[in-house]
C-alpha cells in the first residue's frame, strides 16, 4: 500500500514552467490557498529572472527607471522564504512527457539535466519576439525586448562607453514596444531610425489615428521609414553595422526587434497540448487545458475576444497576471474564470497618450460588423483651467443598433486612462446612445462639463440618427 | 378663424427659464431641430451672464483662471445670431401663470414689467444656495457661489485694495464648493477658517475618506472647525466682521457659503407644477412635467438613483447640460431621455484628487443594503515609473451578491478620473467578482499591472469569499 492508497500525507506536486508574471500568479495563488503539506510548488525559469515587469523595460532603456532591480516585482527569496516555492533560476524545461507526469529540466547554472515530477501542470511559457527569417538577423547587436535579460543586455549596450558607444539604432516595427523603445533610444542620444511595413505606426489603431503618432516621432528627431520592409541585415564580425530596408542600407550600431510576439508553445506543441488556430494554447475559461492536470496562462495561451467572437493571442502583462491568478485559484481549491478580452492597450508615445479598446476599423469589418464612426476633437480638462491639453477620441459604432464596437484616444497628458471608461462600455455592449446619459465624473480640473468621452458618444449618436433618417 | 385653425404659420412659442447650463442646451437642440419659422425661442436669464460654468467659480476666485468671461461657453450674441435664440439678460420672470400660459417678466435694465406667452415652458431656474436661517446671514460681505454674478461679486472682494482688502475669510461648510472656495481664498493669501457641522469634510464621503481631506486642509494652513455649526454671523455698519461658532467669535472680512444648494422651485411651486419629496420637480424621463407642455431641467429638478431606486436632487452642472439637451431634442421632435444618475462626482483639494460614485456607506445602509467595505492603497502607476502617486480606492459591495454600490477615491494627481470606470461599474450592477476580470489599459506611465481599481476588486472579493466561508 503506497502513501497515496492510505489517501494519505504525500503532497500534491505543482509544476510552473515560466517564473514571470502568469506562473508566479498561479504559483501565490496557489499557495494561499494550499500549505505546503498539501500542496509541493516548484517553478522552473529559464532566465535569471522571476516576477518582473516586462513592461517597464523601454523606461529601463530609456534611463527613466533606476536599475534592472527596479523592474522586479517580488525577489525570488521572497517566494522562497515567505511561500514555500521552490523557484529555480536558470532552469529550463526542454520537454512535457504528459506520459510520465514530468518534465526534463537543464540547470543552466550546474550544467545538468533531471525530471521533475508533476501532478498538476501549468504552463506559462510566455512569448518569443517575432523575428524575421531574414539574412543576419542572428548577429550580435540585435537585441528582442520580451525578457528582463533582453533588456539587461540591452541597457549594458545602450550604456557602453569608448569605441563601444553605439551611436545609430534602428528598431524594426512600430508597434507599441517598437515606437517605446524609439524613444527611449533618442534620449539616449542615439539617432534613432523607425522601419514599419505599414502604412502608418501603430498598426493597432486606424490609420487617421496612428498618422498623429508618425508625426510626434519625427517632432522628436526619429527618421519614420513606413511602407517598407526591412529585406536583411548586415555585419562585420558578427557584429550588425546596418540595415537593409529596400535597396537602401541604413547604418546600425544596434538593432531591436520590435515585431510584436507570438505565444510560446514549442514545448506544449511537442508534448501534444492543443494550440488553437491563434498558434496560442487552448484553454477552457478556467484556463484548463484539453489535457487533464495541465493548465496554461499568459502570453503563450490563446483568450476569447468579447467583441469579435474570435480567438486571439495578446501578450499583456495584466492579462497574464489575471489568468495566473485564475489558474492558482482553481489549482488552490477556489472557482475561478477568466472571461475574455476587449483588446485594451495603452501607450505613450513622447508627448501622446495613446489607447484603444473594443476592434478597431479592419478588426470590425473582418469580423462582419457595417458600423459608422465619428471622431472629435476636445480637451482634457475644462477650456479655462490651467492644463487642458488636446484630445481626439474615435468611435466605431455598429450601423443598425448603434453599440460601440471599438475606440481609440490619442491625447497629450490626461487622455488615455479614458479608454477604461470605453472599455467598460464596449465590454457592456452599450450603444453610443446609452452612453450619452452616463453619469462620468465632472470638475474643471479633470474635464469639460461634456467629458470627451460624452462628446463622442453624442456625436456618434447623432451621425447615426441622421443615417436612419436619411438627413 | 384663427391662424392656429388654419392649421397654419404661426411659429409655435417656447419659453426657457433661466439661461445657464439647462436652459441654453434646451434651447440650442430645439433650434437644431426646428427653424424660427416653426419655433420662436425666447429664454429670460434673470442675471448678467448666460451659459457659463458655475463649477469654475472656485478657481476664478483663486487665481487660476484669467477672468469671468473665461467661464462664458458661449456669449449672448452667438445665442441671438447664430441660433435666433431671443435671450434676454437681467429678464426675470415672477410669475408662472398656467391658465394664461405666460410668464410674468420684470426687466431689470429698463424697469419695466410684461407678460410673455408660450406654448411650451421650460423650467430651468436653478438652485439657491442653501444659506442658515440665522442673524447676520444678509450682511454685505457674505457671499454664495451659485451664479457668475456671484463669482464676479466675490472676485472683486478678493481683488479689492487698501483698507477694503479682506484678510481674513470664513468658509461655511466643508463639501466641495466650501472646500474648493477654501483653496482658492488660501491662494489669495487670507486667512482661512472652515466651519464644518459634520465630524469630517467632504460629507459625501465615507469618514475614513473625509479625514484624510481634513489633514490636507490643515497642512495647506487653514483652520478646520469640524463638528461645529455657525450659530450666526456678527455685523458692524451692514458689513460682517465675525462669524459665531459655538461660544467663539472668528473674525471674518468676508464669508463664503458653501453649505450647498437646494432646487429653486419657488415660481414652479406657485404656478402648481409638482415638487417632489427632495423639493426638485418631478418630472418623467424625458424630462416633462406632470403639466402638458411645461418641462423642467437641470439644478431645479429631482432625479432618479440607480442604486438606490430613489429620487434625488444632485446640482451638477453635467446633469444639466444632459438633461437640457433631452429636453430640446424631444421639444426638437426626436426622442431622447434622461437615465437617472449613479452619484458620480469629483474635486480637487490641495494635492488631493478626490471622487465618488454610487453610494457611501450611510447612503447604502439607509436604501436598506448590507454590505462590505475595503479600502486598498496603490499607485497611479507602474510604483517604478517616474511621477507614480499614492492613491486609496475604496469599495462598498452588497453582502450577498457581491454587487458593487458604491467606490471612493481619494488619491495625488492621475488617480480621480478612475471613478468614471467604477461609475460605469455601478452602472451596470457589476459584481466585485466580475470586475476582477476587467480589461483596462496597463502601461507602466498610466498604471501598475494591477489597476487600483482590480485590486480593489479583488480585496472585495476576497473579503466577501472569507465572509461567505467563514474563514
Amino acid at each position: 500500500m503506497t502513501a497515496c492508497e492510505t489517501g494519505g500525507t504525500m503532497a500534491e506536486r505543482l509544476v510552473v514552467i515560466g517564473g514571470d508574471a502568469a506562473g508566479m500568479s498561479a504559483a501565490s495563488q496557489a499557495r494561499n490557498r494550499r500549505g505546503p503539506d498539501d500542496l509541493r510548488i516548484v517553478a522552473l525559469e529559464k532566465g535569471f529572472h522571476a516576477s518582473y515587469s516586462a513592461c517597464g523595460i523601454p523606461y529601463l532603456v530609456g534611463g527613466e527607471v533606476g536599475g534592472v532591480e527596479d523592474l522586479v516585482v517580488r525577489r525570488p527569496e521572497v517566494f522562497r522564504d515567505e511561500q514555500a516555492i521552490d523557484l529555480r533560476l536558470r532552469s529550463e524545461v526542454t520537454e512535457i512527457d504528459l506520459d510520465r507526469r514530468a518534465v526534463a529540466v537543464h540547470d543552466h547554472e550546474e550544467g545538468r539535466d533531471y525530471w521533475e515530477p508533476f501532478d498538476q501542470l501549468v504552463v506559462a511559457t510566455g512569448a518569443l519576439p517575432s523575428r524575421p527569417g531574414l539574412p543576419g538577423a542572428d548577429a550580435a547587436g540585435v537585441y528582442g525586448v520580451q525578457t528582463l535579460d533582453d533588456g539587461a543586455a540591452l541597457l549594458r549596450a545602450v550604456e557602453a562607453d569608448g569605441a563601444e558607444r553605439p551611436r545609430a539604432a534602428t528598431v524594426v516595427g512600430g508597434g507599441y514596444i517598437g515606437l517605446e523603445m524609439a524613444e527611449a533610444l533618442v534620449r539616449r542620444g542615439l539617432s534613432v531610425t523607425l522601419v514599419e511595413a505599414g502604412e502608418q505606426p501603430m498598426g493597432t489603431l486606424d490609420p487617421d489615428m496612428g498618422a498623429l503618432i508618425a508625426d510626434a516621432l519625427r517632432r522628436l528627431g526619429v527618421e519614420v521609414l513606413l511602407g517598407e520592409g526591412v529585406t536583411g541585415f548586415s555585419a562585420s564580425g558578427g557584429r550588425v553595422d546596418a540595415v537593409c530596408v529596400g535597396n537602401r542600407s541604413v547604418r546600425a550600431d544596434l538593432v531591436v526587434l520590435g515585431l510584436g510576439a507570438r505565444p510560446n508553445t514549442a514545448l506544449a506543441d511537442a508534448a501534444g497540448i492543443p494550440v488553437g488556430e491563434t498558434s496560442g494554447i487552448r484553454t477552457d475559461r478556467r484556463m484548463r487545458t484539453p489535457v487533464e492536470g495541465v493548465w496554461a496562462a499568459g502570453d503563450c495561451v490563446e483568450t476569447f475576444h468579447l467583441v469579435s467572437h474570435r480567438p486571439v493571442a495578446i501578450a499583456l502583462g495584466t492579462h497574464a497576471n489575471k489568468q495566473g491568478r485564475v489558474v492558482g485559484i482553481n489549482i488552490g481549491g477556489g472557482y475561478a474564470s477568466f472571461p475574455g478580452v476587449v483588446g485594451t492597450a495603452v501607450s505613450k508615445i513622447c508627448e501622446y497618450e495613446v489607447a484603444r479598446t473594443g476592434l478597431n476599423e479592419a478588426e470590425a469589418a473582418a469580423a462582419g460588423f457595417e458600423f459608422v464612426t465619428e471622431t472629435v476633437a476636445s480637451t482634457t480638462r475644462a477650456h479655462y483651467y490651467p492644463g487642458a491639453r488636446e484630445m481626439r477620441t474615435k468611435m466605431i459604432a455598429d450601423r443598425r443598433t448603434g453599440r460601440l464596437l471599438g475606440a481609440q484616444i490619442v491625447g497629450q497628458e490626461g487622455a488615455a486612462k479614458r479608454i477604461d471608461t470605453l472599455a467598460l462600455a464596449v465590454w457592456h455592449g452599450m450603444t453610443v446612445e446609452e452612453m450619452t446619459g452616463l453619469d462620468l465624473a465632472y470638475a474643471p480640473p479633470f474635464a469639460p462639463v461634456w467629458d470627451p468621452v460624452l462628446i463622442a458618444a453624442r456625436k456618434t449618436a447623432e451621425r447615426l440618427e441622421r443615417l436612419h433618417t436619411g438627413g
